[in-house]
């Protein structure tokens, strides 16, 4: 390997300060345009690179967070993100993204990448195949703030934000009864996951309390996806009796439940209503709008990020630790409303 | 400041070797999951903070790259990301993400915060308020290599992945035309982004071939939002002369072109046609499905990272300039589909 380049020689090459060099690189506006263009072209020439790891080095601090989620391309995480930009940045902080495609192995991954760039916190949402935490505890260990928002772990230490799920699956569940459905199935997701075991026994408490006593053939694990709702409904159907609900503990799926009991000639809301969770946007566009659940995830995000501040602002060791608990917000539209 | 913790520190308080300290920090197999948890704990006791980015300036290499995209919650931008992360993961590299919110101040700053990080590349799409480009060229002063895709600049030694959106303007009015359409609205996008005006000057070309003299009136700026769409109907229907057929260059206006036509008891594609562009994913869940302009955006992110590949494995210098220009592909659904 070459000897690496300083700012001393390319200072020779040019005959002026290293300080002016420095300043060039750094955008000090007492540098003049001409200059600056000087020095930046004349170091690429010479293949220099900034040292600037060894600045936050010296410092302690990147001003980088970073934020871990499933997915980027659903509107709830993206906008959690949002509200984590808008409360951090007036701070002087830069949020960094990663995604797992719920895969653990890329959480692990990820964390990783995000200890190896220093940040100073990680806010993230765990992966559906999440069992074991010691890829998270290495953030603890590194002393590096980290906020759960959504889909959390328990580890001692570590903060949460998240919404009440047990709650949302009751709204949805209370709403469907008031409509005067009686027989409502529910695509529940992945049991093992704590959000969608929460929103289940808020659907199963729901119709207790109102003297219904639940089919178990009516809970069914579905896919966060259009296909998975289009054969849950194929499945339900088979039998001689139907649901007149279905609540989704995902909008996608609801989706298509709504595409594939139309497709059979059944009248939404009239003889099922359909609410699903997660108040993604497209709910609110399709001809026949869709209620949901939203889960307010601007606010979450500011919420998350409010904790991260308090700790990073607070003493140097991470013994706060906190629980925020949001209450989610049924929206009502055409797919369950049988009062329009 | 209190002293800097090492993990001599740690190796002395439990009396076990620096090498061992290191391994069960590094994850090293060979150390027993007690040693490590024992290890961990201590160091976060401790204050530890493992000096990572001094590794990364050992080797030169961090094996992350950086992608820089206007939003991420756009289905066009989170694939080209997904193409990106399925090229590049079997090398070992791991994507981290920001987005500018079309922001060039906050594009400034992403780029100062991957170069920070010491990403090995970066992948960008740049905002639509970017002029200057002296931000991006101090990639190429560090010798980071950086890759456009989508939307870009010219700059010299930089490479770039682009569909043909002079093609995809042209294709989608042709279509029109075809359809009997002979008075075709364009909502264009901001005309100073590149992407919009080829887009803008396809669907020109197209009508001229045709014998079609374009109307000024017929060309509006909208931007690139339902609300948009909708006010920009409003706008074309205070004339006497209407249009028989709307392209538009988002398929959010085009959705909001819908809607509002739909409200007024405009029949679709009867009276007036819609074609949009991107290719949303809700362009095909809706009840009157929206043909649109597919963009590749899978296959613009495994290119990208190709280009890159081959940039970061070839020679040091970067002397590789390429660019890379993809087809757009017309997805013909309900929404302009008159033969159906």
């Amino acid at each position: 390997m070459a000897e690496k380049v300083t700012i001393y020689d390319i200072s020779k090459k040019l005959k002026i300060s290293a300080a002016t060099v420095s300043r060039a690189l750094n955008d000090n506006p007492k540098i003049s345009a001409k200059t600056r263009e000087l020095v930046l072209k004349t170091a690429a020439e010479m293949n220099y690179k900034q040292n600037r790891l060894a600045q936050a080095l010296k410092s302690g601090r990147t001003n980088n967070v970073g934020v871990i989620v499933p997915y980027i391309n659903r509107s709830f995480f993206s906008s959690v993100i949002r509200g984590i930009e808008e409360e951090l940045s007036p701070h002087g902080y830069h949020v960094i993204i990663c995604q797992t495609h719920e895969d653990v192995n890329n959480e692990i991954k990820q964390i990783d990448t995000l200890l190896n760039t220093q940040v100073d916190g990680i806010f993230m949402s765990v992966a559906k195949t999440t069992q074991d935490t010691s890829h998270i505890k290495k953030a603890l260990a590194e002393n590096t703030p980290l906020v759960f928002f959504d889909r959390k772990k328990e580890v001692k230490g570590l903060s949460s934000v998240v919404i009440d799920d047990f709650r949302g699956g009751y709204l949805a569940t209370e709403h469907l009864i008031k409509q005067g459905c009686k027989k409502i199935a529910h695509f529940s997701g992945d049991l093992n996951v704590e959000i969608y075991k929460n929103r289940h026994q808020g659907y199963l408490k729901a119709l207790k309390d109102n003297g219904i006593t639940p089919l178990k053939r009516f809970s069914l694990q579905v896919n966060s996806k259009l296909e998975s709702g289009i054969s849950a409904i194929k499945d339900l159907w088979e039998f001689d009796e139907k649901p007149d609900a279905i609540f989704s503990s995902s909008d996608y799926a609801a989706l298509g439940a709504i595409q594939e009991l139309k497709q059979m000639g059944i009248k939404i809301p009239k003889d099922v209503c359909v609410v699903g969770f997660s108040n993604e946007p497209f709910t609110k566009y399709m001809e026949l709008p869709i209620t949901s659940v939203d889960q307010t995830p601007l606010e979450m995000g500011k919420i998350a990020a409010q904790v991260f501040l308090e700790q990073i602002e607070g003493s140097q060791t991470l013994t706060v630790e906190k629980e925020v608990i949001l209450a989610p917000k049924l929206f009502v539209r055409n797919s369950s409303n049988r009062k329009l």
